[in-house]
């Protein structure tokens, strides 16, 4: 088997090497990959404090502290599949709508190869151009499910007296626009103070199962996952991962922190607890770098990267 | 309903505007107010680190974050009461006994005229003069119970050889002086290594409730605010929030820090089990800015205010 | 005399009081106002490191530190003139051609009623619609000439395939919008790598002229301001001041660093250099707080603020 | 009673008077203490991030924050055995053999006196030298039993081609070496990455009772630690206390951090559990200060190594 | 020569061993001291941001860099003199009046042996107890001259309506009580922001010489250094050195910045242009640690005291 | 010409891309290189605070920020030779003779093709194997000159009791070894604590010219440089860059800091005036991240890397 590999920092010190996610091979010919990680370098979404432009190149950095065996699945994703560094999605920092088709366009070419996405972000918005570019690139697919981790539940209708396009806003788009099936959307974590007391609404509306930090303390991992599992069922699903549904003491690196949130130890087995589950692509969003302390949440944010990158290249195994 | 509101972050960015507390208007007539949001910079009852005179500043600061509704209880405080931000009290660097009556004395100018008041601190010593305060203006109500979250019991004697007045002796002095009512007084998250094996005993001979985060872990959330409702009763307490309650992971800058406390997540739960408690008064202390990482301790302090302004809002509406 | 006036620090602690501009009243109609810091939180113009939307928060915060007089000239600004804090300027985080729009307008209602600006940034780009904004309310200014300290140029035409508007370009535009005159257009401290070897030859085409760093060491500190005078002529002019002119180690919150820049005292004594000079409008930008270290670029920004205060309120003075 | 004394932080304030941990007297000559805290500061055996070599100081540095009696248990351990800070072993920062052989040789001279010792790493592999200079001075002891915290076995072969020692190998040399009895060790808190999925296979097949951070999770403290105890037994043990079996948001001044382990709470309670135990000697290791963030592993240390005191003083005691 | 020597660097290394100054003796009994290195943790006189409590231990920390001859002159100051860390002085963070008792005390206790003292402060009033305690030890010596380095001139009356003991105000107090003679005092470095403009008029009616930032950089290091030995004489003199002389891109770690300092090679060179004077005490001030970044002003407070013990070690020597 | 040239920062955005250094390919194959940047990621010679091991990584990951061409030779070096990254340098962060031996034959056999080397260090020992490996690849060069800023001279003999290669030694070995020339060494910026008053005499009596920074400050840059040039004279010579040569608040992240060094500016215009000397290796060493403050230090090694590049672009163009 001659897949790439990632270095060993066994062998090669781990502040040496390139620096590509885990240290494997950039390779931007996607008919080369099954599953490509993918930089977003974009934050022109975020509405308060901006960084997330910068998140790739953190998250790669640390990333060669992850060795390449899970510790309690024991799978080796780099031997299930062909799995590389795609490099960075061209973004223009002084475009927000130019930036979301650069985006989008990316996507749509590695998918279209069939390789599958792995998205190191970005702000939360990058996720409807990469839901476009897949929706491109496999119409077929018709609506997904997404598993959504997250303290906000992103679904707000605009901001600034009209603005459709903020991180806050990206599922409400994607729900309109086909990509998203509201009904076999989960969001877990949800928490924090309210623009008004009717947010969400619009969501639960739609038939999004919005599992706020308080019900996932009251349930528990297991409750909670069973019910995700429950409404996501087993046709193809994105997974979405906002490092800030977790309490900012764990991933203080990001835009808009709420405190009371997940710790990760939790979060690592509430998405184990999705193994199996045919998950199509994926995205790691809001690292900001300028406001992490000690790399902490890029660190967070490669190890969570792992833990999906295990799931997809398992899924990606059983894929018909 | 034209009480004073919050900018609104979805209107004006949260970056922008005001540094009041929620960038309320600041209103210094506390006649015009129902609850008085007030700074208290002062930290000369320190021992070890100071800092929390630069408290209020940036509580202030990053209060911009907190939107307007409760997340569980949609509450909206500012459509209760007429809540605004009333400034800072008088203090003087340079001289602790002063600094005292001046505290007090813009509280009871405060208290006289109806209204409550939330204080930003300021070290723990704060809550003396403040109940002097209320204590002066509404002496009617005799000793008063409170609910009381920190590492410390703060019912030392005194320090270095004879100071009566240190963050260390507050509730000391205030049980001394007829302020507090030990028999309702109710101290959550107590640890820390102790100045000798006798430190707590007046405490507990006066008839002070302390629950330990031993006890806590061993009784869960449930039923440690069961005990605290229990000790209080239902007249009117005080509520005082030592964000060293919590632990230093989450909230690092305060100058006690004592390691394996509480996390704010069971810390916002065991506030909101006080709904419906008539809580006249409350602060919130030991901010001390210094020594914060990336302001997630100021964070936290604001975040907690609001969820203590949710119970003083609706305390306010049922008052008799 | 009943001018408004900062709060006295040696009477009411540093640390305490509103957090406006040198704890100046906040007044935002400008009819009772002859110089208006404004806040301008901007950052849609940064082509790599953002965060200058949270500038004029955080010099405001450490303005608390400037006391009302200047120790040289010994003018205490706020007595010559009614200076006060405007607040902030409207901008659309999500929208960088209306925020332009939204900052030209609130600069253009402010001169309209005679009043001048000193801005807090904000990005560089703020320039241009200030600039835009100076001309609609007075048109009969013509081209104006500028002062101009910065690390670069910022006269590029176009980013990332076609960006005409970003912290790049203000001057290039607001040359080709006829805001400013180039031939009375001096730029101090220019340096570090060029995108290629002919960079600046449109600005000096125009006849902007450049002093570099190096020509700034070889010529001191009184030759290069009698060269800045000599071209500015004695109309009126505009000073922007990019706190990247500064050598990171004084100055490194910021988006662009360049090593190798000015020390502070010199850019005192360059500023104190301009006495006289009929300055009419003013701004500092380019502070971004989340790479600041210590607030140590936003208390420089502060403190060229206050400098540039007391040319303008002596030229406000004199002015005919 | 004239055993030292810590000073006292109601006498002396905590941040004055020695650096010494807990400003215990520093007593060099082993035949006047009972248990000597003993500082390592070696880390050559890091592969990755090191600092360790920083550690004893500041965790000395920040040890003036304990107070001398123990919050839950009230054991004053400096009123039940001689304590004091015995100073530093000599190291070699530029030859990492002969500085094994130096901290071996200073632990087997104090330990000959018949003295006991806590030791402040320094990484991990000052164990080994620790545990050879104990079994030097007591060679009757034979293979000694271990509790030992910690996010990683450190039961590895070899590294880069073949060192023996390393940071995560000094188990595997202290086992072949006789000086633990791998049937005796128990490793609480093992998760993160690995290298390849039989990683431990080897410590599992010497019996080294290996209980991960999802089998705790899964039975709880008390559960954990009833299991410990069954490991080890009755008969003397060591404790090694790698800070790194803590969550990074708590202890992030590490060098291999693992998202996702302990809290200080839960570990706290481990440590108590341990009560009765007969612990002759114990190292806390891996406190990397220039990875800390504001000394808060420092401070876990320093806490640690109190609770750890606190068994090893009741233990000696008791000891036949 | 038994003179007690620092810890030598090249054989143990220098983040072990001891944190005392220079990793020198500690030796609380004057008598056997020629110099002693006295840490004051005091900050009480501090009107805004409080740290230097913490000055001398984190002063010592990094002393351990200090090598122990000197660069430019060869001189070995412990090879001069009897040298040593002498400790802290009590105070009482709760009463400044008392502190100020206790660090004359303690002053004139070591003075009274004819021991001298060279201080880590603590704030600047600390000056004062300093100057009383060796005027009560050596009344004969009457009103002496100082050497005072600084951004301030120190020399305010009140400050909070009446506060006479500020770090603001002790050379005032000092004149007064005719413990300096104001014709042989020189002050450097003075700049920033005045109160009002009258401010430094009392201190220049006294005959205080006040160089200037503006008039150093004139005159130049030579004839700043001249004109400050034609003022101070030949007759024994005090010399203080307050960091924020410094421009705070080097000394960050204070309580009141004033951008546009001396330089730290500028200031090491006045100090040695010092050389010859009878400089018979001295002090380092205003270090604040929880401000400092990287403990860079620790680290220039250490080599400056370095510089200063130098100068005392020789005039020690040729003392009549 | 289709010389491998950098990302432009104007087309793909600064924070995008790969992690080389400039955004240039990685080229591993020297035959395709005229001049190799080489990260040397070891620090095993580091006697106090280490950390160089991280420095090619950062230097590396802040590089994207130069623009292509010199601001005032307008020098575009990737247009002159072909320059690409070529990695790191194995090395054994658990063996430093082995580490010594994987620098020298890496630098060796790059050497061999006739490439040049410019390392991204790495402590100052790594320019010993350097010099080893061109020397063996080169014999026939004999042993060259040096032109060397630093704060220490780095011709210790040994340390810790007989430690003969540290990083305070590279240079009296490489003296030793005749890989340089004594005669045509000169050192600029040496100051700082002396372990005693014969240090550097060894080195003087080699003929290495030693430029203390006090001679600096009198000569000034040109006369500094004209001497500079005068001892290396025009045959092949080693430029060698620490960092710890600037003062420390430009450099914050070094292992050995010293107050009082150079400006950034300085060292700029004076490798400048090196122009047209036949540079044929060079190295930027002693950056520590784990002690840089906001990435400036490696900020700066990353432009002083882009002076020296355009010098050796040059030199190797006109190369005989």
């Amino acid at each position: 088997m001659d897949f790439p590999q990632p270095l060993d920092g066994a062998i090669t010190p781990r502040f040496a090497g390139p620096v590509t996610f885990m240290r494997l091979p950039q390779i931007e010919d996607a008919t080369q990959v099954d599953i490509g990680l993918l930089g977003v370098p974009f934050d022109l979404g975020t509405t308060n404090r901006s960084g997330p432009r910068h998140g790739p190149r953190e998250i790669r950095n640390v990333s060669s502290i992850i060795r390449r065996a899970h510790p309690v699945t024991r799978v080796e994703p780099c031997r299930l599949a062909r799995v590389a560094d795609v490099g960075d999605t061209p973004t223009n920092p002084a475009d927000l709508m130019q930036s979301l088709r650069m985006i989008e366009d990316r996507v749509a070419e590695i998918r279209a190869t069939g390789a599958w996405t792995l998205a190191l972000g970005g702000d939360h918005l990058i996720s409807l151009p990469i839901l476009r570019g897949i929706h491109r690139a496999r119409p077929d697919l018709g609506p997904i499910g997404m598993v959504h981790f997250d303290a906000h539940s992103d679904t707000n209708d605009t901001y600034f007296g009209g603005a459709r396009f903020t991180h806050g806003t990206p599922f409400r788009r994607a729900i309109e626009e086909g990509l998203l099936d509201p009904a076999r959307i989960v969001q877990i974590g949800i928490r924090g103070s309210l623009f008004d007391a009717t947010d969400m609404h619009w969501a639960r509306d739609q038939g999004v199962r919005i599992i706020t930090i308080e019900e996932f303390q009251d349930l528990g991992i297991d409750a909670t996952m069973a019910e995700a599992r429950r409404v996501v069922g087993d046709r193809p699903c994105y997974l979405t991962f906002d490092v800030d549904c977790l309490d900012p003491a764990f991933a203080p690196g990001t835009g808009t922190p709420e405190i009371g949130g997940l710790m990760p130890r939790e979060a690592q087995r509430m998405i184990r607890a999705l193994r199996g589950l045919p998950i199509i692509g994926a995205d790691v969003v809001e690292v900001a770098p300028p406001f992490d302390v000690g790399n902490a949440t890029a660190l967070i944010a490669a190890t969570m990267m792992f833990e999906i990158l295990c799931l997809m290249a398992e899924a990606r195994v059983t894929e018909p």
